[in-house]
Parts: C-alpha cells; structure tokens; sequence
C-alpha cells in the first residue's frame, strides 16, 4: 500500500495527460502505442496506400462511439438496468474543402432494454452527451452532434 | 473504365459520408468496424473495464498522429525527399472537470532527413498542420495544438 502511495503521488501529473507514440512502418502505414495496445492505420488505396490499418479520420468515430458506449453501460449498470444488443452507429458528414472536417455527426444507439427502462436509457444517453463523455464535447466545438436511440426487442 | 465511372456516380453521396459501427461486447468492450478493420476499446481496469483494448480518448491522439503522419509522407514523397526513422508523439492535457477534454495537445516529430532538406520537413509539417490534416483541424476547435520537429541523425 505504501509503494502504491508512492506511485500515485510521483505520478501525480501524468495521471492528467495522455500520450500516444506512433511509429511510421513503410508506405503509408504507422503503428500507434495507445496504453497497451496497437493501433494500425494506413491510407487506402485511392490515396496511395495499402489499406492495411484503420483510416486516422474515421477512427476518431470509433472514439466517440467507444466514449459514449462505456459511460452508458456504466450508468445502466449502477442503475441495476438490464440490457442487452447495444450497438452504436456514428455517422459523419466531411466538409467539402481542405482541411476535411466532419461537421455533422449523427449517433444512433441500438439497444433492447426492458420497456419500463427505456425512460432509463434516454437518462443515460442524456447524462454521457451533456456531462461525461469528453470525446463528445469535443466534437461539439466543430460538429453539430445529434444522436437517437433505437429500442429493439 | 466503364464500370468504374458506374461505381463512383451510385456512390457520389457516400464517398462524403463516413460511417463506423460499434458492438457492446461484454463487461465494458467494444468492438468498432472502421472499413475493413476491427478496432477494440475497453476502459482501464480503475474504471470497471478489463484494458483488453484501447481507451476511447486516447484514440483521437492515435487518429492525430496517422493523420498528420500520412500527410507528411505523401507530401515529402512527391518532393522527392529521402526519410527514414519517422515517429510521432502525441501528448495531450486533460481538463480537471467532467466532460473531461484535451485542451492543450504537442505533436513532437522525429525524423532523419539530409541536412539539406530540413526545410522542406518544415514546410511539409506545415502543409499538414495548416491546409490538409483534418483531424488537427477538428483539434484545433477545442485545444491549444503546437507542434516541433526533432532532426536526428
């Protein structure tokens, strides 16, 4: 206990900042080190690359999909909420000009939850866009972000 | 030829759209398709998850880096500029208060490139970061983004 003490306090500063190394590896592609997993990217084929990894721009979708998904499973289960299904669709729209960006964002939540707790997962959706997700807040500095919830049984 | 010229007029409305699905996996797992690859992301063991994939956040300093990264090599490769041991660091602050954001992130490049070239790295990273990088361009919305280049040798 007292190692971990010691740890957490000479750490102290870092525990606020993030950092990811990425190596490039040949034609288009790079490698990140996000924690302790990998991340491929490459260009596709249309842009003189390989397609052998993820799309860097398309990528930060999977972000936000990823963000606002764990805040939900958290906030259901510390609501003792059953859920099954969950899936989230991001969808993009790219700016004409260069510099690309995505300035209207769509997400659609897919979930089967019991019907006297949908008014549970509306709360959680509500809870994650407005105060939790940060990924979300940031996209809401360049994008109109709008989301809706499918309810599947 | 003709097949091809098909192709793209059916699609001409998604080829701005970008689209990623995303499947709740169990515990706090999630599972992105970007394209053809499979993108995993779970929250850290202190959050409720089992780090058997990336965080969400840190995500985007990956998507930064590849972006920014394919950029540079295209640009350098039409200059018809030798490089190797390219790398890329991203860091990035986080604010204290939820949603947490990064609202100051550093780009760090390191790259080995004759002497005589160093210029056009700069101006490369520069072509980047100003006209074509989209995902700094969406950076640029919520943080302080700076940038510097380590020539090694």
């Amino acid at each position: 206990m007292r190692d971990r003490m010691i740890f957490f306090k000479n750490n102290s500063k870092n525990m606020s900042t993030h950092k990811v190394e990425t190596q490039f590896k040949g034609g288009m592609q790079f490698r990140s080190a996000v924690g302790n997993h990998r991340i491929i990217m490459d260009a596709g084929t249309a842009d003189g690359g390989n397609d052998s990894g993820a799309s860097p721009k398309r990528l930060m979708l999977a972000s936000l999909a990823g963000c606002t998904g764990i805040d939900i499973v958290s906030i259901l289960n510390k609501m003792k909420v059953a859920f099954s299904d969950f899936s989230i669709k991001t969808e993009a729209e790219l700016t004409d000009e260069h510099p690309k960006i995505y300035d209207k964002v769509k997400i659609v939540y897919s979930i089967k939850v019991p019907a006297e707790n949908k008014d549970k997962m509306e709360k959680a959706v509500n809870l994650s866009m407005d105060k939790y997700c940060g990924v979300s807040a940031m996209f809401s500095a360049f994008a109109e972000v709008s989301w809706e919830i499918n309810f599947h049984s």
